[in-house]
């Protein structure tokens, strides 16, 4: 299967026009398309270009709004709330970004709450916008009951990732964003489309059993990574992104796609904590600083997020490469519309 | 090797007169004695009574303040910070309590660092007990470097338990606490004293390979929770509980023992989380619900902490079994006083 390369703003684009010739505004559009850019950019292809036609699928099906216009509003002192208007996720981040950091640095420490909303992306990009404004920066989000309880068959919690970054003295910040299972559920998707195995610790069939096939996996159930500790993040995570802030969990984000296809409509919670109200922000950083360098002593560690940030200077340089059939994917929507 | 039974009075009382007689004023002993007993009411064995003889060490090499007086100084509206005035966590913590439930209600989400304290007990009581008055908590503390990067073979980071409580409809509330670690420190080294085998996800070996031999993990380093995820949560509970509120990373807090054998000084970060400022409390809780009623339904599923809660009952009813070995240490630490 043959690749098609591209320059980032090409790939932009490509996805800003795609959702504006299926039913997003501009704002919107440029929203969702930078964030489906950023992650090609870092080499994560399942948050990349490869979620546009389901992006489309959801708002064709008009669950999604493509002109949402979210609203901001503050519950307590350090709680604010971001209403997503049934739109993408992106634009209600973007506008959540500023009220957050000012809530965060005004009290130590805020808690976002963003609701209704259509979430499929990764969240480094709005932890690492964080960081970037010297703040620690903690999130999760639920999606679809992908993932079986610790001990169970049947999946029940989405797949339900964490984002963490930290602030650094120099260049990008300490960033990672994990998912509560074992592997993504882009990935097992994309090893299905492309016919290769997924590891054994991924998941299990419909009966329970372990197997190597993505295509097993996704009609059984994913498992948490490490066994049962996993289980019990994604657990956490469906009561904070879900219950807490009144949204759906996975489980109840599948029931209302009634089969739609659609990406999951739910929330998103985020939690940032100003370094400069613990002490001096400068020390603090410092501090961070030689625990890093310790890990970096040791041969062949990487910090995380590091695969990602070089990336994303070979990216820049080189461009993208997505498969051809994705594209042909994409062309023809912008044909049909 | 036989064990010993004892009502939870007597070992409390047992504790208690152990601390008292090796350095303890009245209240730092009855609040480490009141914790140790409730790890071993709740059959964590690893957090109980086995640690007496650590606390008496740390005591007796004049590093840990016996006598320690916590203070409370609020650091922002959404920021309080306890001193532990270098004593051990359980009286810190149970004065902290208050001011941090208080600072979370006006605030919505409240966030409270203990410093210069030493920390080497389970963390579900403080989590839990926020949870009993209404709030989600979650806790973390860095330890000693036990576990190695992703991708190394030399131990940096912490075991660094993450505590988590969600409050429950009726009865005790959903919890957990879970090391990033394999396994927890304790497990392996009370593996090692009973000369069992650990699984071989728990470490590897000094030269970096794969063990069984608990002996040998301890020489070599132990494994994050399914590989490089749980190492990147123990990299952020470092960052959390060390670099943000100025206490020690793991690493540092060993250097600062220089081999004296007691138990870890360092931090803890406990953030508090009340429902009444999301919503009406009682949907929050009743949501909350339907996912556990969700997980329940499927065969031989439990909620974390169940275990725990069954084992409290049980113990109240028939108390608590310790090995001889270990009774026989703690008399002769009460006799040579």
């Amino acid at each position: 299967m043959s690749d098609i390369n591209m320059t980032l703003q090409q790939a932009y684009d490509l996805t800003f026009s795609c959702l504006r010739k299926n039913g997003c505004n501009e704002e919107n559009a440029a929203a969702a398309a930078s964030r489906l850019t950023q992650a090609e950019g870092d080499m994560c292809q399942a948050h990349g270009l490869f979620r546009l036609p389901w992006y489309v699928a959801g708002v064709k099906s008009g669950r999604v709004n493509g002109s949402s216009n979210p609203s901001v509003k503050k519950l307590a002192p350090a709680v604010v709330r971001v209403d997503g208007d049934n739109g993408f996720a992106p634009l209600a981040q973007k506008i959540a970004h500023d009220p957050l950091v000012d809530c965060a640095r005004e009290n130590g420490i805020a808690v976002l709450a963003i609701t209704n909303m259509f979430h499929i992306a990764a969240m480094w990009p709005e932890v690492e916008a964080l960081a970037e404004d010297g703040l620690c920066g903690i999130a999760v989000t639920a999606s679809y009951p992908y993932v079986a309880p610790a001990g169970g068959i049947k999946a029940l919690f989405g797949t339900n990732p964490m984002g963490f970054a930290w602030p650094r003295r120099d260049g990008a910040p300490l960033v990672f964003d994990q998912a509560s299972s074992a592997i993504a559920r882009g990935e097992i998707q994309i090893a299905a489309r492309d016919g290769q195995p997924v590891p054994v610790t991924a998941g299990i069939g419909p009966d329970g059993q372990p197997t190597t096939d993505p295509n097993i996996v996704l009609q059984g159930a994913q498992l948490g990574f490490g066994g049962y500790k996993g289980a019990s993040l994604a657990m956490m995570v469906e009561l904070l992104a879900g219950p807490l802030i009144g949204e759906f969990l996975s489980f109840e984000a599948e029931a209302d796609d009634a089969g739609q296809g659609g990406p999951p409509k739910g929330g998103e919670l985020i939690i940032a904590i100003d370094l400069a109200r613990f002490g001096n922000p400068e020390d603090i950083i410092t501090h961070g600083e030689v625990l890093f360098q310790e890990v970096l002593k040791q041969d062949g560690v990487r910090l995380p997020g590091d695969r990602r940030f070089k990336a994303r200077e070979l990216t820049k340089r080189d461009g993208i490469n997505i498969p051809k059939s994705l594209h042909d994917e994409i062309t023809s929507l912008l044909d049909e519309s």
